[in-house]
C-alpha cells in the first residue's frame, strides 16, 4: 500500500465529493473527513426552513454517496489542524493524524457577522440542517403564538418576519415565508390571519440579485411584491434584538422571527493556515487551485479566493466547487505514478449561468445573454435543481413533494421539534449553533449587508 | 355562542384527534390542545429511530388534519393544571384558562423508569420525534465512531446494543438494529463489519410479546434470531450507565448504546387531579370512560384504565385509544341540546388483533383464533399501518420510501444532526428529553421490565 499515492479530503460538499468522485480511477487511497454524515444539497436548505421539504430529501449520508468506490474512506470527525509542510491532518474525536500527498481542501463557508457574533441568537443563519430545522421552527412558532394571542398589535409583531440579505438565499427564503403565511395562515388558523402578516427583505446595496442583470433584479422585486413582500434597499443594519432590526438610521423595524442571509466567510480552518487570504477570509489560491509555495495542498469552492485571467473573483456558488473538484482530480490522476508528469494547465471555469427562485411558479435566470423571469424560469430553476440533487431517491422524493405542495399548497415537513413552545430565539443556546463550517453554496452573488 | 357547549379537548393524539373529528357534526366548539404541534403515528416512530422513515413521513400537523372542520381550535400549548370543581383547564404559555362543558382527557403515556430518571440519559424511550430522533442520532454515531476505531474490542462494544423490554416496541427496535448493523455496515462501511456487531432484546418477564399466543412468541423469537438478535428472558436490569446494563445477578452487559422500551406510565396530568389510578398510573374510569363522580369529564387511551366486563384492562394501544374516542363523541353528541338525554350505554372494545413486526419481511399477528407469522404477517403489518397513517400524502410517501428501502436495503433518513461527535449519551442533557406526556400507544401488550 505504501506506493499508493494518499489524498485526504476535507469536506463532503460540493466540491469535496466531486473531487474524490473523479478520483474513482486513479491509482490512489482517499480519505474523505466531514464533521456532518451528510453531504447536503444546499441550494434547497430554505425550503426545509420552510416547511416545504424534510431534512431528508435533500441530504444523504456521504457513505451511501460513494459507497461503490473502493479507493474511498469515509471519517466522520472534525478537522483541528492542517501541518502543511509536515503533510499531516489532524482531527477529533482523537485519531492519528491523516498523512497526505495530496490535499483537497473543501471546508465550505459559514455565517459571517461582521463582527457581530451576538447577532445570531437573535436571527440564525442558514447553512446546515439543523440551522434549518430552528429556523422552521420559529417561524411555525411564530403563527401558532399568534394564534393564542388575543392583542392584534402583539399579532402583528410576531406575524413580522425581517430577512436580512438580499441575494440568493435571502430572496428566496423571503418569498417562501410570504408564501407559508398567506396559505398556511388562511387555511389552518382560525384567529392569525394572513393579512396581519409582513414581511420585509432588507439589502445594503443598491439592489437585490446584485449578481444578475439589473432589468431581472427589477423583475425579482416586482414578483417579491406580488408575494407581499417589501424590499428596501440602500438599508444598513447596526443592532438585532429579539423583537426587531435597528437600522443606521435609527429606526427600528418590530419583528419576532429575523433571519441572517448578509454575510458569509470562509471555514476557520482557512485562517489557520496561515496564508494569504481575501476579505472574506477565502485562500488566495494560484491558477491550478493550489497554495502558493504547496503544489500538493490545493483549497476549492467556498473557501478558495480564485482571480481569473480578465480579474474577476470566481462566485462562491456549486458548479465553481464542482468544477474546480473534478479539475483537481484530473491534476492528481495525471500525476500520480507518473515519473515525468505534464505542466498543469490552468483551470478554467464554465459559467452555466445562474438561477434564483423566489416563490412558487417565480423565479429569474441568467445564461449568457439569455435572460428569463417568472414561470419559465421556475420551470427551469426545478429541473436543474432536481437533476443535481444527488441521488435518484432523493430526486424522485422531491419531485413528489413538490408536486404535491404545488397542487394543494400544503406543507408536510411542518413539524416544529425540539421542545420549546414560545416564539423567538431561545433564553440560550448551545455555542457553536449555526457557524457550521461546512457547506457549499453561500449567498456570494453580490450579497451584502451592513458592514457595521 | 354561549349556548353551544364547550368541550376542551387535551392531546392530539389517536383518542383525542378521533374523538374531536367525530365531533365534527355535534352542535358544539372544540377546542383541541396539545402539546406539539403534530400529530404522530407512533406505532411507526421506531422506523424514526431506525432512520428508515423521515420524521415528517409519521407525522402531520394537527391544524392540518382538521382544517376543513369548522367547529374546531387547535392551540400549541401544554396544561398544567385542570379543575375539575371548577370545569377550567389552564396552559402556557399562559393564556386565559379554557372553560368546558365536557372534558375530554387524552394525554397519553411516557416513558418510565420504576424510579431510576438516571438511567434516561443512558437508555432513552422512544415516545416522541425528539425522542427517535436522538436514538437515531446514538446508532448512527456508534456504526461512524467503531469505522474509527483500530481497537477490535472497543469496536465490539460500540457495536453492541441492548435492547430492554420485550413487548411490541422493544422487538420492533432490536430487529430494525440487527438488519440496519447488518445491512449498512456490509455495504457502507470498510473496517466496521456486521460480524462484530450484537444485538441483546432482554426482557423481565418469561416470554416477549406476551401479549400474544405463546407459539407466536416462540416463533418471533426464532424470526429474531434470524436477524442475529439474542432474546434473554427472565432478565432483571439493577443498574445502566455509560456503557452497559448491569443485571440483577451480577452480570454486566457491555454496550454504548442503551434503548428503554420497557415501561410506560400515564401522563403527570392524571396524577394531579386526585382521582383513582391503577399501578401505572392512569386514572380508573366508569364504564362510559368518565371519571367517578364527573360525568363531564372523560379520560381516554393510554391515560384511562378501563376495566371490562370479565375484568379485563384494556390495551394500550391506539385502536383502544380511537374507539374510546369516538365513543366519547358519540355521548357528548347525544346530550348537547337535549333535555332528555339517553342513559349513556357502557363503552364495549372491539378486539380487532394485534401485530408486532420484527423486520423487513417477518412480523407475528393475530386475529381472533387466526395466527401468522413470517412474510404474510408482515404484509397484513404493512397494509394496516399504511392503511391507519393520517394523510393521503403520508401514505404514499411512506409506501415509496419502504419499496424503495425494500429493493435497495437502503435507509433514506440516516442523518446525524445535533452537532456532536462521539458515541453514547450526551455529557449533559436538557431536563425533560424522551419524558413526552403525548402519544398514544405504549408497549403494554404484556411488557414488564425489572420492578426494582
Amino acid at each position: 500500500m505504501a506506493e499508493r499515492s494518499q489524498v485526504v479530503v476535507v469536506g463532503g460538499g460540493f466540491g469535496g465529493l466531486a473531487c474524490a468522485r473523479a478520483l474513482a480511477r486513479a491509482n490512489v487511497d482517499i480519505t474523505l473527513i466531514d464533521r456532518q454524515n451528510h453531504h447536503l444539497f444546499q441550494p434547497l436548505l430554505y425550503q426545509v426552513a420552510m416547511a416545504g421539504l424534510a431534512p431528508s430529501e435533500i441530504a444523504a449520508p456521504i457513505r451511501s454517496v460513494v459507497r461503490k468506490q473502493a479507493n474511498i474512506r469515509v471519517l466522520l470527525g472534525e478537522v483541528t489542524n492542517i501541518d502543511l509542510a509536515a503533510h499531516t491532518v489532524s482531527y477529533e474525536p482523537a485519531g492519528a493524524p491523516l498523512h497526505y500527498d495530496y490535499l483537497v481542501l473543501a471546508p465550505g463557508a459559514r455565517t459571517h457577522y461582521f463582527g457581530h457574533d451576538e447577532w445570531e441568537l437573535y436571527a440564525p443563519g442558514l447553512k446546515s440542517i439543523d440551522d434549518a430545522v430552528e429556523i422552521r421552527r420559529r417561524v411555525l412558532l411564530a403563527f401558532e403564538t399568534a394564534e393564542r394571542e388575543p392583542d392584534p398589535e402583539k399579532r402583528a409583531q410576531l406575524l413580522s418576519f425581517v430577512v436580512i440579505g438580499g441575494g440568493p438565499t435571502g430572496v428566496e427564503v423571503a418569498g417562501a415565508i410570504a408564501e407559508l403565511s398567506r396559505f398556511a395562515l388562511g387555511r389552518d388558523f382560525r384567529v392569525a390571519r394572513p393579512s396581519e402578516s409582513r414581511v420585509l427583505l432588507i439589502e445594503a446595496g443598491p439592489r437585490v440579485l446584485a449578481g444578475f442583470d439589473p432589468a431581472l433584479s427589477e423583475k425579482a422585486v416586482l414578483q417579491l411584491a406580488e408575494l407581499g413582500v417589501h424590499v428596501r434597499t440602500g438599508t444598513f443594519v447596526e443592532g438585532i434584538t429579539a423583537h426587531g432590526v435597528r437600522l443606521r438610521t435609527g429606526e427600528l423595524l418590530r419583528a419576532d422571527t429575523i433571519v441572517w442571509a448578509a454575510g458569509v466567510a470562509s471555514s476557520p480552518l482557512i485562517a489557520a493556515l496561515n496564508v494569504n487570504v481575501d476579505r472574506q477570509g477565502r485562500a488566495m489560491v494560484d491558477s491550478d487551485c493550489s497554495l502558493p509555495g504547496h503544489s500538493e495542498a490545493f483549497v476549492i469552492g467556498d473557501a478558495a479566493c480564485f482571480v481569473d485571467k480578465r480579474g474577476n473573483t470566481l462566485p462562491g456558488v456549486s458548479p465553481t466547487a464542482m468544477q474546480m473538484g473534478r479539475y483537481v482530480a484530473h491534476v492528481i490522476s495525471d500525476e500520480v505514478g507518473n515519473p515525468t508528469p505534464p505542466a498543469r494547465t490552468a483551470f478554467q471555469y464554465v459559467d452555466k449561468g445562474s438561477m434564483a427562485t423566489i416563490g412558487r411558479s417565480r423565479a429569474i435566470a441568467q445564461v449568457q445573454d439569455l435572460h428569463l423571469s417568472g414561470f419559465l424560469a421556475w420551470l427551469a430553476w426545478l429541473a436543474v435543481h432536481i437533476w443535481y440533487l444527488i441521488g435518484f431517491r432523493n430526486r424522485l422524493l422531491v419531485l413528489f413533494d413538490w408536486a404535491w405542495s404545488y397542487l394543494t399548497y400544503r406543507r408536510g415537513a411542518r413539524l416544529i421539534t425540539g421542545g420549546r413552545l414560545h416564539a423567538g430565539p431561545p433564553v440560550s443556546q448551545a455555542p457553536g449553533v449555526g457557524t457550521g463550517a461546512k457547506g457549499a453554496r453561500q449567498g456570494a452573488l453580490g450579497v451584502r449587508a451592513a458592514p457595521r
